[in-house]
């Protein structure tokens, strides 16, 4: 992150875009637009932190730990614009601060915006030109230590390839949606065991799931997947089931948009049917995520809120119309589910993996 | 099917369009694009036996027993076309019975095919007009007891109807796919039991997957019953198991392309997943479908050979790339799967419903 222009940033040694920057000459915070990939690679430049929360709510935006650094750039960038006194100061940024309700689900993105905000009030009386800076380096500490965070994930990844490979030739892991490095602030989480795995010259395939209704595995999961030259075999998420049985399937390995306490998950619609798939055919079933994504508060799967989406994200596939004639009351958009932690084989974070009992070994984990 | 005009015809008392019709004014074969639906409802005008073969490959006209009617129709219209003597007449025939070939996986093709073959060639030495006569007359016939099976199978359907839903208010049954009016010669197999329950007055609600790569839920089924005033939900494929635990449902009904001796059904990819699903969450899982559907050769679902269609089916959506950057070997798109006997609450058809033991019960079903 030493480079602050206008345009595309790589994550060292590999070729995927950085997904959100501050860019000091413009004084903007960029971000890919994801929504467009992967036939447009563009970039969003927000002057004011209305653009970010409207990026996040269309999902030009999206993944749990990329909404964390999201949101903090929604504060620092606020901080940056703001002239005045500190009184003001405040008052701009509880105002900013509501950026961290514009999706329900993923804890991260509150998590991000906390982070700062209490960054800030912490130094309350330190003066205009260093709460600044602080809001600013806050916000590239969440990115850097993210990075950091998957990297640690791919390490810890690398227990879960000890077996035989049931090819015989290569690990076969399936994924859902995406949790690559455009949907943290790089590297990835089911990415950071992917890359962790490449790095240590082991053979695998990744079988993405096309995930509908906003289709993250098909634009962007094997497209990430694509770039770095990784195999990949893409299909349609109803294939599933039938790709266990007949493909030789490995694992699967999700990320997660929140985790409770209990080590009940929440992450894209349709990873619970995946879990129940994977038992079924004994398949271990693995949850990739930073522990920003672990929220104590939370107790259990009942008490994660499930966003629902405009249902037009179902009648349409892009522009095109392919079951328009329906009103919205005919149509459900969950936009998330959640996995009861009985069915999770591990939870691969940065500080090794989690694994039964989940109340007590995630409580742990934050000591 | 007493006219034998060129325009749409409709199944009595329903707003549904039938699928296929010989035109006696235009000496065609006529069958609704059902590629084009719901957004254009075009007719294809066959004069020929290729073009019928190519509405099968391309999907103008599915759904096993509607693909029976076209196979058979195949055949009575070249026998229509036909001048000359009887020997030709033969040979033509056994030209035109390759379209059995067309698609591998329903078992009904092959079967439309060979009853108007069999016919033909029992009545050898009739003479070309009495031929010509018997080809039309056996595929309108199938077509006939098609629709007389269907609506049989709606009335052994309504057994289904007897516990308390777990609503409270209505049945809610999920589907796959479309087994609709349109995948049969009219009425349909899963809207057999549907519609069925609706001449009954069983307040019920039909979730419909959308049903990835060709969107057969979201472009038929939900279309069908649209049109129908049938309460319909659309939902993407990925997000069946999460309703299933959170709207109700009561049951899971869908149709086949191949039931084994045993029970083995193959149908639609996804099925295998749902019936998965299902017994997770302790859902009756239903196939409805004619006896035309059982193949008594095909002893168990390894013996059935399952279709893998164009690889752009799955990275495109219509005309909309949204994986095009992918080559052919990164793509799996298996047409169908199959679902094995145990997982089969039961099997709907026109004589009843088949329980286990399959292999017994079926075999006491053909005597």
């Amino acid at each position: 992150m030493s480079e602050r222009e206008g345009h595309i940033r790589r994550l060292e040694g590999w070729n995927v875009p950085m997904t959100i920057w501050w860019d000091e000459h413009n004084k903007t915070v960029n971000l890919i637009d994801q929504t467009l990939l992967p036939d447009e690679l563009e970039i969003i430049r927000c002057s004011d932190w209305t653009c970010i929360r409207d990026a996040i709510q269309i999902l030009s935006i999206r993944g749990a730990p990329a909404l964390g650094a999201a949101g903090a750039y929604a504060l620092a960038l606020e901080a940056q614009r703001y002239e005045g006194d500190e009184e003001g100061f405040f008052e701009t940024i509880e105002t900013v601060k509501e950026i961290g309700n514009a999706r329900p689900t993923a804890v991260n993105l509150e998590w991000g915006v906390r982070r700062v905000y209490d960054a800030l009030q912490t130094n309350k009386g330190a003066g205009i030109s260093l709460l600044k800076e602080i809001a600013l380096h806050t916000a590239d500490t969440i990115v850097r230590e993210d990075i950091a965070a998957n990297k640690m994930i791919g390490i810890h990844g690398l227990q879960i390839f000890k077996h035989t490979p049931r090819s015989g030739i290569e690990y076969r892991i399936l994924t859902h949606c995406h949790a690559g490095s455009l949907a943290t602030c790089g590297y990835g989480t089911v990415f950071g065991v992917i890359r962790g795995a490449v790095e240590n010259h082991i053979p695998l395939r990744v079988f993405s799931d096309e995930t509908r209704p906003l289709l993250q595995g098909a634009r962007i999961t094997a497209w990430e997947l694509h770039i770095e030259e990784i195999p990949v075999v893409l299909i349609p998420d109803d294939a599933a089931g039938w790709v266990m049985k007949s493909d030789k399937i490995d694992m699967v390995v999700v990320g997660a948009d929140r985790i409770a306490a209990n080590g009940d998950t929440a992450n894209k619609i349709g990873t619970y049917s995946l879990s129940i798939l994977a038992k079924e055919h004994t398949i271990p079933f693995y949850i990739a995520a930073p522990l920003s994504t672990i929220d104590p508060h939370t107790k259990t799967g009942t008490d994660i809120p499930i966003e629902e989406r405009d249902y037009r994200e179902v009648t349409h596939v892009r522009d095109v119309k392919i079951a328009s004639y329906l009103r919205e009351d005919q149509v459900k958009n969950y936009a998330f589910d959640v996995t009861p932690h009985e069915n999770i084989t591990g939870i691969i974070t940065e500080r090794g993996i989690v694994r039964e009992p989940y109340e007590q070994n995630i409580l742990s984990m934050f000591r």
